[in-house]
């Protein structure tokens, strides 16, 4: 049923020329003002969020919605009415998220899913699994086995500095806890059986050249959306699963949602977020591995500083004459699409959108909120990640009964 | 330097019609003489075994040699001098082998292997592995996992009744320990990346219609073959790794020796029997799916006397008169064959070649005297099979230190 209601397709491969390329490998508009995402859910074959589901999510948590949902950075799903109608039934789902360890820090596009999943967690009050790609990050990068761990840990840290409860989490990195947990290489071996190389060339672009592990790596990143790969947390229970994500990862979940049913298991549900634009514009996502194209968590005030001010596309006018005359234009101007992302006030944002557009406020104005709130968030960030001892990570990443 | 030396594909794709069939899922020879070996030898890029080499393994285990050598039922090797090389520089080596568990008994052909590998645990005085590829009949084969590992336990007891070491052996089932040993799935990913799937298809002959499990499932039978998959057994030293195995098994091991230097291992060393051929004739091997094909080690004697007399393909002559004229034939002769691997004394069968060939013994006793050496064979593995408890397997199946 999946296969005939969602494109498995890797869309980049059918689509024409004009459009966006958004794959797990690489995420690139061909237009200034980034990403067409009311046209990426058509292609993926995904649903919109709309007013009507903020509500259901509002009346079912009975709490505002975080401002990622009410400003469309969470902005496509699948399956979300039948997790909230099963959550007002009293029964529960789980939460799984995760992230491929390709740096020692993480820059605050990272954060996005951590925030998102966290007020998910807390609002919702449920479970939640975070996986750490390692393998992945060893198959497709030039890296060690033993960096891709040591990786995990370090970016552990990162994530768990995001305040998640430990009683309700569990981090793993794939290398240990495969190595670890039966039940896990279990059900990779049952979704490798379920999936033709013909079905991960179609989604994924994998051709006869590429190396036997990624062609197998997409079970592991399937293999969490199905309850019993931690029977420690869930027993025998079926408990069906919610996947907060960037859009990029949804040809895993697209194979995930064909093959759960097979295997006796509910599709898992999927929250889908836009990118965070790199400081050069709206048509690439900030990347890891572009040190000028993004703000680390590890960044000095002043870094941030002059990585904004030196790089962060601007979509004000030439001259302050004619910004005061014609205004600044917020749909490109990086700063402004970062204040969306990171500042919580609605009234303050709504009130910079108007001034810059105006052309009462210029761009290093607005560059200068921007600093003061990155700067803010990036801080507190540093002053959170220093607390988090080596034995806390061991803590989160221990397989157990989560409450 | 593998690949240009040995012949990494799958014979079967390469060859005419008219050769042998020789891959790890199908045997079958186009002659009532069965498989020509040493064309096998030829095509599959292998060495013979020869006087030299046995006088070699006599001269450093100071015994004479296991009649399988002596009467060329293991026939072919891969690097065998540099192993015994390293031995007469006082350096260790491990064994390993393996089963692929896909039915409750094990047939008299699968002690083969078993039989030898413990010969030469013995007379090499080294530690083994055992890996029960309990994964690659779930993949292949219409199985659950849970039966599959059910499988594993029933194997193992007939394994360790063959009188394995118990201070010396592991055994491992994949489905079990890849989940607890992180190791182990490290070395999985490192072979994954280095392998690609035209290299599997090529070896294989893997297809886009299979699914990725089979697809990835070579790397997990080539592992073992790298000492640090078992840092439990060996820490960190890197130990030459040698496999006695039926030559089908090979091209599991041609991409696994393509691979390991570049992993910084040897080349694992590979000792190849012939097969053990099913009660209907040579051209076939002995099948654990065909009940009337094999005999099994639950069989009862009545169940090993109808099956003989009724099934053994005979190489003696239409009527008593004509085999006292013009004899039996060996060559054909299953009795005969299955004599000659399991009867020890060579005295004895070559009295009874000399008899049978020259038409002075007939079918029915040469049937009689199979009868009575494989019921004793039988009866002497389910008396040591009866004593093998839960807790041996258990112990067996244990990561630790082996002496």
């Amino acid at each position: 049923m999946a296969s005939s209601l969602e494109n498995l397709s890797l869309e980049s491969k059918e689509v024409n020329n004009e459009d966006d390329v958004v794959n797990p490998w690489n995420v690139c508009s061909k237009s200034k003002t980034g990403i067409d995402y009311d046209k990426l859910i058509r292609r993926f074959g995904s649903s919109k969020i709309d007013d009507n589901l903020l509500s259901r999510i509002e009346a079912a948590t009975k709490k505002p919605v975080h401002h990622f949902l009410k400003r469309g950075i969470f902005f496509s799903h699948r399956d979300l009415y039948s997790i909230l109608n099963l959550y007002e039934q009293g029964k529960s789902f789980y939460l799984y998220t995760g992230r491929g360890p390709s740096s020692n820090s993480l820059h605050i596009g990272h954060l996005i899913p951590f925030i998102f999943t966290k007020w998910l967690q807390d609002a919702f009050n449920v479970p939640l699994v975070i996986q750490l790609t390692d393998d992945e990050k060893y198959l497709w990068k030039d890296l060690t086995i033993e960096e891709a761990k040591r990786l995990s840990v370090e970016n552990a840290k990162d994530i768990i500095a995001c305040g998640f409860d430990k009683k309700k989490t569990f981090i793993f990195s794939d290398l240990q806890f495969i190595g670890e947990c039966p039940s896990f290489y279990a059900n990779v071996i049952r979704i490798q059986k379920s999936v033709t190389f013909n079905q991960v060339k179609g989604i994924f672009g994998f051709g006869d050249s590429d190396v036997i592990g990624k062609i197998a790596f997409p079970a592991v990143q399937a293999a969490p959306c199905l309850s019993s790969t931690f029977p420690f947390i869930f027993g025998n229970e079926k408990v069906p699963c919610l996947v907060p994500c960037a859009i990029d990862q949804d040809p895993y979940f697209r194979m995930t949602r064909d093959v759960a049913p097979k295997l006796g298991f509910s599709k898992p549900a999927l929250i889908h977020s836009s990118f965070l634009p790199s400081l050069q514009g709206a048509d690439t996502k900030m990347s890891a591995s572009d040190l000028n194209s993004s703000i680390y968590l590890r960044d000095t005030p002043k870094e941030i500083k002059n990585k904004i001010n030196k790089y962060a596309f601007s979509g004000g006018q030439e001259t302050v004459e004619l910004h005061r005359e014609k205004g600044g234009d917020c749909n490109v101007d990086i700063s402004y699409q970062y204040l969306k992302h990171f500042l919580e006030s609605d009234e303050e944002l709504i009130k910079i959108e108007k001034a810059y557009t105006s052309g009462k406020m210029l761009t290093g104005e607005l560059k200068k909120i921007l600093i003061e709130s990155i700067s803010k968030i990036v801080q507190e960030h540093q002053t959170n990640r220093s607390k988090i001892t080596d034995d806390d990570v061991k803590e989160f990443m221990t397989p157990r009964k989560l409450s």
